[in-house]
């Protein structure tokens, strides 16, 4: 019981945080929907403020917001609250590069329910939910993706802006394989003017990825081809195709098909973009690629977060002639790229 | 993007680790119940082998003890796996300490369940449940709890035991409100010859208690009061009440009430020890104790994890004549003793 015992003490300390761990994904979404870290931006900075501000009682504001100081979004001196630098850009909904809405993705219901029956998923190999064939249209979940995730894919679309070689004056087309959001092939687009989209996922998906494309001011520069990657009408000629979180969902001899698909619509020499999370070789770092691994257990039939190995191998026996990998510092996932 | 950039990069990762959290507890939840430390312990330390053993998929099994590996309970070397000191003590099942069955309440459906609704909680002020009255029998829920959560009260039951004045022949009789699984009273009473333990709770929890007095070979100095600490009739003439994780369910009214009774039922000179969740005054340390305010707003109408100027003033208001916190070293928990 000293103080100055040298070895820690072997508690089960870490045990019951974790299984408590949830409660601090619950917390942050609970926090988004109050709209807590707004309201303390703008300056409500206690708890009777707070409660009028987000219309909520105070004894729950208070509790929720000594969680959120605890786990280290807000910081509390002298029983008034504020925002730190990491919830002032990403949660502050003012902000423009706020990600608040990503909880309505990661941590969805039906998310959820599928990770509470991993146990499942282990016996059987792949999800214990029945919607686990991302071959199918699930309209719901992936417009429900759409909405929420296209925050997320902004820093890497940074990245494949400057991967897109666009010297010169011709026309470049972008093919972005279920575009989801669209905000990679948007981003691009509205940062290389040459640069031509047309984007492939189901149409209620598409509708979200028009709006953004909308937005963004790139609408004349962006077509749609609605259907899956398994059967729409990709067309050819494409100098870059985009596959982004895309690839996780299937078994390798599925990926292997639809990379022929894809290398089909490049032209000569055209180029595959593969954002995804690559774990090395160990399958155990880095840790967030490593942990998407179970990700897909959960929540499909095959799907699995692969290593660079295995991904040149798929692109390879695809029939693209290059593969590499490109470590991108400070994101969770890479970039593979090939060349046709 | 250069590795010698001193301050670190402003990156949303913790905001996405926070979003995939409850991801921990359910594929920690999930090694438990497939009984992956076991087969681990015992020398199964491949996926091929994992999945014999566990008779579960080896697709299933790599990927989920590879998660296990990354969230630092497993160690993984050419490709096999190792159990680290912590989960060969508190996750083999072998292990005296095992501590796997707690899951089974502090992340069951119910548990969350209510945090999944903890926005609506902190509208409210209180549980989003109908089921937040501790005063009201829940018995399967405590029930559940009295099965699971024995192991995780051992430790601080070991400094329960040093608090008792102990000295002489004469017998010592301890009141155990809300024993629920009993643990705290049965280690007294197994270390402490002279210790006579009356347990209350409702019937179909002491049953559960009354089987762990039979295991502990402490029955005969075991005897129960079936009821509600509202209601039932107490007794009186204790040397010591034991209020154990009980307080935290209630308000400060009923709190103050209820501590009356539990002085009632003291012999003049004897002691209340409460074992609590003690936040400091800024309520905002430490971790453990401070963020159980947050699961008492997600579950309980309205209780709250209580400072301990708040308790002490529980205890003078409800005729203790001294009141004395004492801090345990390593559990999340501390210990307040009052005397009447």
């Amino acid at each position: 019981m000293s103080s100055t015992t040298a070895a820690p003490k072997l508690s089960p300390e870490r045990i019951f945080t974790t299984l408590f761990a949830y409660q601090q994904t619950f917390a942050l979404k609970a926090s988004i929907e109050v709209d807590l870290f707004t309201a303390i931006g703008e300056g409500a900075n206690e708890p009777s403020l707070l409660a009028k501000r987000c219309k909520v009682s105070e004894r729950g504001i208070r509790i929720l917001a000594d969680y959120m100081t605890v786990q280290g979004f807000l910081r509390k001196e002298n029983g008034k609250y504020q925002l730190t630098q990491e919830s002032a850009v990403f949660l502050d909904r003012r902000s423009p590069a706020c990600m608040g809405s990503m909880g309505n993705f990661l941590a969805d219901e039906e998310n959820v329910a599928h990770f509470a029956r991993l146990a499942e998923a282990v016996r059987k190999g792949g999800t214990a939910s029945s919607e686990g064939d991302n071959s199918k249209p699930l309209n719901e979940r992936w417009v429900g993706f759409a909405k929420a995730m296209g925050p997320m894919a902004v820093p890497m679309a940074g990245v494949l802006t400057q991967m897109v070689k666009s010297s010169g004056e011709q026309p470049i087309r972008v093919l972005d394989i279920a575009a989801g959001h669209g905000m990679y092939g948007i981003t691009v687009a509205k940062n290389l003017p040459n640069v031509h989209v047309t984007a492939m996922d189901w149409p209620p998906v598409l509708e979200v990825a028009k709006e953004h494309a909308k937005a963004a001011g790139v609408a004349e520069r962006y077509s749609t081809v609605p259907g899956s990657a398994f059967d729409a009408n990709l067309g050819q000629g494409y100098d870059y195709v985009f596959i982004t979180n895309f690839l996780h969902h299937f078994d390798i001899p599925t990926n292997e098909m639809l990379l022929r698909r894809f290398c089909a619509a490049l032209k000569p020499g055209g180029t595959a973009l593969t954002v995804e999370f690559v774990p090395n070789e160990d399958r155990v770092s880095p840790p967030m690629a490593a942990c998407f691994s179970a990700v897909m257990l959960a929540t499909t039939d095959a799907g699995d977060a692969y290593t660079f190995a295995e991904y040149e191998r798929m692109h390879r026996a695809a029939g693209f002639k290059t593969c590499t990998l490109h470590h991108v510092p400070d994101l969770p996932e890479q970039i593979v790229s090939a060349e046709k």
